[in-house]
């Protein structure tokens, strides 16, 4: 997995995660190893990854090959200077590894959309009529999207008190959202959309992401035209991003889609992937405790469907564009991706180690997402993104003259 | 107004609208007219106006000071070097005056909201609940937003048929929205909202907007999320960006707002314009129609309110960002924004010179939005925005094995 990172007086460079190290890239370069690669070394000295992804797969490949031999276990090239080139992770700091120009949020997750069909339209389908037709997908902030581990201020924002009056306060019903997020590897010009079977070519890799969400603001306020303050204070991705690539061991079918999509979002190949993805849950003074367990898996639109989509009626991606899946919950409650789904929108606490109870998310409380594959002896780890909750600040008032 | 053009082999730069002249001002910077202000000349030899933007209003208005001393009547400071310092306006390319990092667009004119209601929902109050209490908005696409005479391609997607089934073809309901954008001069910090009373501090400036809408992709699509591609294919901003400060002779008392906004929306000051709109019509081989009159008073939600809502939960604003108002409808049906009011959504066709008529746009079809302001011998131009329809291209399909 590639991301950024910085320690003592160096500034942000590229790095290559391995097992708790971090291989410094721009060392790498500079020391002569990517020689013959036709590789400008300047892409790792960057703030950011998006003139490295920028490159191009058959650039990646290129790296990926020549990492793999400096990093085999018969290896000796890094003998005598593994201290130049490694640095223990817990000793970096990690920066947000992309400069997302466009965020986008799909809803890909058909149980969590079904499960928020039968929590708020009970007498009807759950599923509204357009969802197996089309991936349903909205606009995000992309400015607030920050990197795992930076605070989560509770924001305040206005929604119906029990009485449905509208008022204005901290949101008192903080949620997460677990989703992976997709960083567009390739461009396509406005007014040229991405053929389904060319779609995962404009995938650089994948993230963890966790959009949280403040039920209350956006209940009120998301009528008629989506989303916005209730997800637009803070969406955490995590620090490394990993290459789809890697994913190809665990490359699936996806489910049956019924009724067939239109012609140009049929896939000719498996498109899903089978990744596992935890959510913990760690109150202040307790240890972490796991409260869902789910799989990309269960995404009913597959991300080559999602890059189509996107892109049919000419809308441009853009490199280090950032797609996420919209929250991915399983098909049992104890893989829902949210608290609104695992408490029932409240109505049904999560009961934690000592008779601590949880609806939604209290001040203090820190959420981690995990994600990891297995298959036939080969394990990929997504790693993880982490946030705490902190309390809400009373914000700035306006003077209203007496 | 400000804004970007190059000509001939000169690279894009910033310059000033004077009358049909643009004031080159990486020359004049150059030539040493604004020695003394403490301005990097660099920030005029960009292809965006974002470095200019950024160096805030107490130099902006050091500029403005020195600009008027140069162009006033009595002036002769440019004699001799007229041709070195002005181009004809006809003869430059103008470009895309901002690097837009997030685009959100508002529903803030009240006619609209109100129409769009009682087309949508007859039998309902035509303003949903929520309309009156905060101002709607949704997050857009910023990297299709276009500069003015970009050609605007009839996008594909998914929409309904006559029978109600899902269909894959061109829009058949192509349409233009009447808008204002503000363009974010200052930056707020994540966490750190912006109080109502300092509001106007971030506003640059005002431009036209034209949110093209496929309003049948739009209708089948934005349950419950919104617009995605209904919106997402092109949006038009004017090459020249009027300083907010140009419209203070314009201020105005706003509409009642009834209920009483909460007390972080409350205006402690008149904080509307009387900005008149026109949309003309132009079909190939006529002349253009004025096909409504509109005023930016029509507003419900002002500009201050606008971003202090935006970033009421932390929801950071940075320069160069674009916050659109919304479809800017009057309350009589020759001032729609929009040809799905101005037509009721396609029930009343609009009847043209020569027998033509206009349900929705038909390729070839160009619409300009302009705008202007009088008031006491003191006269303001806002330019204008304009785009001509292309007919749809069939875009590629997947392959999909015999």
């Amino acid at each position: 997995m590639y991301g950024i990172f910085s320690y003592g007086i160096a500034s942000p460079r590229v790095g290559l995660k391995h097992g708790q190290f971090i291989l410094d890239l721009e060392i790498v370069s500079l020391l002569g190893y990517f020689n013959g690669l036709g590789i400008d070394p300047a892409v790792f000295a960057q703030p950011v990854l998006n003139d490295f992804i920028a490159l191009g797969k058959p650039v990646h490949q290129r790296i990926r090959q020549r990492l793999r031999e400096l990093l085999s276990a018969e290896s000796n090239s890094f003998e005598g200077i593994h201290d130049q080139v490694f640095i223990e992770e817990s000793r970096a700091q990690l920066h947000l590894p992309i400069r997302i120009g466009n965020y986008t949020d799909f809803y890909a997750g058909i149980h969590h959309a079904e499960n928020v069909g039968r929590m708020f339209r009970p007498n009807g389908d759950p599923l509204l009529p357009n969802y197996k037709h089309l991936p349903v997908a909205y606009h995000g902030r992309a400015s607030s999207i920050i990197v795992s581990g930076t605070p989560i201020r509770r924001p305040y924002g206005q929604y119906l008190d029990i009485d449905n009056k509208p008022v204005f306060g901290p949101s008192q019903t903080l949620d997460f959202e677990l989703e992976l997020g997709l960083v567009i590897g390739k461009s396509n010009s406005l007014g040229e959309p991405v053929r389904i079977d060319e779609a995962e070519e404009y995938i650089f890799g994948i993230t963890l992401f966790n959009d949280w969400s403040a039920r209350d603001i956006q209940r009120w306020e998301y009528q008629p035209l989506g989303p916005f303050l209730g997800k637009n204070f803070a969406s955490s991705l995590s620090a490394w991003v990993l290459p789809i690539e890697d994913l190809e061991p665990f490359r699936l079918e996806g489910p049956e889609q019924e009724p067939i999509p239109l012609p140009y979002l049929q896939h000719a190949r498996p498109s899903y992937f089978d990744i596992q993805l935890d959510v913990m849950l760690t109150i202040p003074g307790q240890e972490p405790v796991v409260i869902s367990q789910s799989n990309a898996r269960f995404l009913y639109w597959s991300f080559a469907q999602m890059i189509t989509h996107h892109t049919a009626g000419g809308c441009n991606l853009q490199v280090g564009d950032v797609l996420a899946t919209g929250t991915i919950s399983g098909n049992t409650p104890g893989s829902y991706g949210s608290l609104l789904e695992l408490s029932w929108n409240g109505t049904r606490p999560l009961h934690l180690e000592n008779g601590d109870t949880r609806t939604f998310l209290n001040d203090g409380d820190t959420v981690t997402l995990r994600g990891r594959a297995f298959s036939r002896g080969i394990r990929v780890d997504l790693g993880e993104v982490a946030g705490t909750i902190q309390p809400a600040i009373y914000p700035p008032v306006s003077r209203i003259p007496d």
